[in-house]
C-alpha cells in the first residue's frame, strides 16, 4: 500500500473515533432526558417525538448529500441503542398508589419479564408457580390482580383452580397466546374484571418498548384500564381485537409460521441436505429463511408443540393447509406453468400493494443480512 | 416538557449533526481511497482490511462502555453506505488489454447490469438479444467470450445456435440458474473453453460487492481465469460447485422456497386473510416471513414459473415435499405431540450447533425489522 492512502485511513480512523466519542456523549444526554422522563412520570417511548426527529435527521443528512433512507436507519440504530439501556432503569407507575399483583407462573420466562417490570414500576409483585398451590389463599389474599402466564395445555386448569382464591373485585388477566378459551373460562371462574392479553413477542427480548400487547376485553374494561396504561408507559403498542379474529390470525401467525418452519427442517434431513452447506450457495432471501426455520430448533420442542397444536380449530387450519398444498402440487405434477402464472397472478391481485411493500422491507432486511453476515 | 430537557435535546441534536458532519467528511476520503485502489488496479473490497476495521472498532467502542456487537453493525453501515457510492465509479480491469465479450441476453436485467460492469471495467461489451440474430455472426465475430444471460426456458436452444458463430477460442459462458444441462449444451455446441455461472443475486443491486458467483469449470478452466478475476475486482466471492450439487441445492433454495411462498400466499388467499390485516396482529418473526412471500408478488410471475417448474428434477422434489407434507400432517390429524416433539427432536440434533447461528443472525433480523418498520 503507498503512503497517500495510509494518510487517508489514518483520517479515516481519527473520524471513526471522534463520532465514537459523539456517541459516548450523546449516551449520556439520553440518560438524563430519560431520568427527567421518569421523575415527570412521562412515558419512555413517544412515536410522534420519534418521527420528528427522524423526518429533521433524514432532511439534514440530505443536505449534506447523505441517503436520506441511509441517514434514517442509522439513526434508528442509535436510538434503538439508547432504548436497549432502558431495560435497566426504573419506570414510571400508572397508577398514584401500587398495585398488588399475582403472577401465576411468575418463575416461567415470560411471567418474570413481566413481574421484573411490575417491581420496576413500583407495584407490588407476587409469585404463584407449580408447588405453590398450598399457599395460594394467601397469595391470592388482597390482591388488585392476577396474571396467569402458564403453558397453554395448563392454562384453563389453572384460571378454574385459581378462581374462587381471588378477591371479587381483583383484576383477572391472562397471558396466553389463544384467546377464547381461557377468556371463556375466566369469565365462568371469577366474577369480577377479567381481561385476555397476549404479549406478541419472545421473553428475552431487552425492553417491552415498541412491542405489540394484543388486548380482549372481558368483563368491566374500565377496571383493567391501569394495566394497559402501564404497558403503554414501557412504551408497549396495545390494541385491542376480537378474541375469535385473533385466534384465526394466530392459526396462521403462530401455528402455521411454526408448523411450515418444521416441515421445512424436516424435509431438510429427509434430503440429507445439511444447513451448513446449502448455507455456502444462499442467496440472500434464501439465507433469511434457512435463519428463520434454523431458529426454532435452538428452542423448546414441548413450547412449540403447545403452540402448533394448541387446539382442534388450529389443527383443523393445518389439515387445510396440507390439502391446500396436495392441490397446489398438481401444478408441478402436470407441468402446469401457465395454471401456476395464473395462481400467482390471482394472489398478486389478492396482496394489491402489500407486494410493494414486502418488496421494500424484504429488500432492507436481505441487504442488512447480506452486510452483516457474509 | 420543562426546559431542561429541551436544552438536552438541543445538545443531542448538536450532537447528531456533528455525527452527519464527520459522515460527509468521511465519505470524502473514502472517495479517495477507492480512486487511489482504482488508480493502482488494486481490488475495491478487501474481506481481510475490513475485519481488522471491525475489530479495531470494536475494541474502542467497548473501551467507551458502547455495545461492541451494535457498534460493528453501526461502522458496517457506515461501510456499506460507502461501497454503495461504488456501484457510478469505474472499476480497475483484470486483464492487461481490454477483452471483446458479446452478452447474448444484453439487454435483459441480469445481462444489462453485467455489461456495465465490464464496460466501466474497460471492457468492450457487445450485446446480442432477441431480433439481433441476423447480425449475430458478425456480432460473434473476433470476440474472446461471450456470456449466455436468458430465460432458463431458452438457454439450451440459444447455445446450441450461438455455438458455430463463435471463434474456436473464445469463452463460452452462461448465467443460468440450473447449470447440468446448459454446460452440457455449452460443451456440446462449442469446442474451446466453457464456463457455467450463476450469480447468486437480483438484478437490481446496487453494487457486486459482497455478492456471491458460482462457478461450474467445464472446459479449459485457465481460459475462463480472467473472467473470474474481474469478479473478484468487483468484490464477488467466487464458489466453484461441482455442476449436479449445485443443482440439487438450487432446488431446494430457489424451486422449494419460492413455490412454498406461493402456497402460503396462495393459502392466505383461500383462508381470506389480507396481509395487511395479520399484519397488525404480527410477531416480528411473522412479519419477515409474510414480507418474504409477499415479494415475490411484486415480480414477473413468467420468471417464478420457470424458476420454479425449471427441470424434470426440480419438479419431482416439489413432488416429493408434498408427499412430506402429507406423512407430517397426520401429526396434525391425530394429535400426535409426542410425535411432534420426536420430530423436532430429531431435526435440532440434524441441525446441529446450526441453530444457535440461526438463532443470533435471525434475532438481529428481527430486532433490525422491529426497529425500522414497527
Amino acid at each position: 500500500m503507498p503512503g497517500p492512502l495510509d494518510s487517508q485511513r489514518e483520517r479515516i480512523d481519527a473520524i471513526d473515533r471522534r463520532i465514537l466519542d459523539l456517541l459516548q456523549e450523546r449516551n449520556a444526554l439520553a440518560a438524563e432526558v430519560l431520568q427527567a422522563k421518569l421523575a415527570a412520570g412521562l412515558p419512555i417511548f413517544v412515536p410522534e417525538r420519534e418521527s420528528q426527529k427522524v423526518a429533521s435527521f433524514r432532511e439534514a443528512a440530505g443536505q449534506l448529500g447523505l441517503d436520506p433512507e441511509w441517514a434514517e436507519d442509522f439513526l434508528r440504530m442509535i436510538m434503538s441503542a439508547s432504548r436497549a439501556r432502558q431495560s435497566v432503569a426504573d419506570f414510571p407507575r400508572a397508577t398514584p398508589e401500587p398495585r398488588t399483583i399475582l403472577v401465576v407462573g411468575g418463575r416461567g420466562r415470560m411471567g418474570s419479564l413481566y413481574g421484573r417490570m411490575l417491581q420496576a414500576s413500583g407495584h407490588l409483585v407476587r409469585v404463584l408457580d407449580q408447588g405453590d398451590w398450598d399457599r395460594a389463599p394467601g397469595l391470592a389474599a388482597g390482591i388488585d390482580a392476577a396474571i396467569v402466564s402458564v403453558p397453554i395445555r395448563d392454562t384453563e386448569g389453572v384460571i378454574t383452580r385459581l378462581g374462587p382464591l381471588l378477591p371479587p373485585a381483583a383484576l383477572l388477566a391472562d397471558f396466553t397466546s389463544v384467546k377464547k378459551r381461557p377468556l371463556e373460562a375466566m369469565l365462568a371462574a371469577h366474577p369480577g374484571p377479567v381481561l385476555g392479553l397476549h404479549p406478541m413477542h419472545a421473553p428475552d427480548v431487552g425492553n417491552l418498548s415498541k412491542q405489540l400487547l394484543i388486548c380482549c376485553p372481558g368483563r368491566q374494561p374500565e377496571a383493567g384500564r391501569w394495566l394497559l396504561d402501564q404497558a403503554a408507559l414501557w412504551g408497549m403498542r396495545v390494541k385491542e381485537v376480537e378474541p375469535g379474529a385473533h385466534d384465526r390470525m394466530m392459526n396462521l401467525v403462530q401455528g402455521l409460521r411454526h408448523f411450515v418452519a418444521l416441515l421445512h427442517g424436516s424435509f431438510m434431513r429427509a434430503c440429507n441436505i445439511a444447513p451448513g452447506d446449502i448455507l455456502d450457495l444462499s442467496s440472500p432471501i434464501y439465507r433469511a429463511e434457512l435463519m428463520m426455520t434454523g431458529r426454532i430448533f435452538a428452542q423448546n420442542a414441548e413450547l412449540y408443540a403447545d403452540i402448533v397444536f394448541a387446539d382442534q380449530e388450529r389443527r383443523q387450519l393445518l389439515l387445510d393447509f396440507a390439502s391446500h398444498h396436495a392441490r397446489l402440487a398438481e401444478l408441478a405434477e402436470t407441468d402446469d406453468k401457465e395454471g401456476f402464472i395464473r395462481e400467482f397472478a390471482a394472489i398478486g391481485a389478492f396482496f394489491g400493494d402489500f407486494a410493494d411493500q414486502a418488496m421494500r422491507e424484504s429488500g432492507y432486511l436481505i441487504h442488512r443480512l447480506a452486510d452483516r453476515f457474509v
